[in-house]
């Protein structure tokens, strides 16, 4: 894979934990820190023009990697930051940082694909969204 | 890390996708297939008399990593089958298989650790489990 | 409205109180029981025929009343019956009762119509729907 | 029941709908709205200085109503209002709008109550939050 290398594109959001999100010991349930970061890339990908709404080009992911540093409880604010580790014709790597206070809560990384809506077979990343990524 | 390699202590449990956990692509969320894994993981610590409703000894999640090979849509009858990787002192890495008609929806890998509820350190993985899991 | 009361009409399904769905005070968070009347539901509409992935034909949900009587823990083994109350030619009203061994957990009923997916007006219940309805 | 009626207790809060809120149909999970109601009252019993986060004390939501009026997209900013609607010595009842762009997406009343954490029995509401809220 002939990735390239992405510097300064990143989205930084904020993120409170809800009562919904805690679970029975107290802390953000590591599914909602995933769904955390699914929030920046939503929002990131949409300042690229990817329009997550639409039927016929899915955004899918293929591989997440999560690693937890610290717990977050309710009502804590969080920031959520995703940046571009590389892209290429097909793939494109997002990294994540979530933090509290500064400190570091969890780091994480995905791999995604555009899938045609209606056959689910990959496509190539829009030649607009490469670009604006690049 | 001087884990020891487990043969033979696996679990599979069914897991049928229901609504609310289809996203507006129509396939079960990558946030529902790592509950999935929990819930293989929950039945299979119980088998080995671990408790996790108890609030004195928690049992954190601190890696994660999935690998998503196909989708699964509503009402899919899934097969989440979770078995011991290895076992230290400290840390239990336990690796999962999301099966669909046989075929392959995900495979994933955590790392577990056992916190104490109290004071949020590590503890050693209680002896009884951790002979359980060897 | 015209609705007929319906007789004898419905289905009772098994679900479990999963660690995902317990929150801070140890309790399956009032939102997993609601979502566990719509497995209900699910299960019950579709043994009438009608397919909730159908992208054409949308089941919406207007009105909800629940009513909490009992909490239920992690791993609760809980029963939902869900039954018809009444339906007219663009309404179905449902009652469920959640219940732990033999207890009520909660009551709910709700009322459901059918929504053209595309122009998302309301349409009347499909024939062969309201008849197995009645 | 003396319930005593409330003037000018209320909060608006923002929400957005996230991806991971909307289900198949493309629109905000009707569970999801639910949760967006405990959102705006967490934040609205938190400005009464009550701390949902507290293991003795709970607060326990026993009756809930929903009407859908519309329903929300992707990332569509809505606003949820909580009010008083009546409190007395166990039972706090609330009221709730979920608007975009001025609209009405939905209504819903909860009823409240304050459980000891221990005995799950319920208890007084305390007398600095019932004064705060009358």
């Amino acid at each position: 894979m002939s990735a390239k290398n992405e510097r300064g594109r990143r989205l930084t959001i904020p993120v409170v934990v809800e009562f919904e999100d805690v679970d029975a010991y107290g802390i953000a349930h590591h599914t909602k820190l995933v769904a955390y970061l699914e929030r920046a890339r939503a929002r990131f990908l949409l300042s690229l023009g990817v329009d997550l709404a639409r039927t016929d080009l899915h955004l899918v992911l293929y591989d997440l990697a999560v690693r937890f540093k610290r717990t977050a409880a309710l009502l804590d604010a969080l920031e959520v930051t995703v940046s571009v580790s590389s892209v290429d014709a097909v793939r494109l790597d997002l990294s994540y940082a979530i933090r509290k206070e500064g400190l570091l809560v969890a780091r994480a990384t995905t791999a995604l694909a555009f899938v045609d809506g209606a056959t689910k077979a990959v496509v190539p990343i829009p030649e607009d969204v490469r670009r604006a990524l690049e």
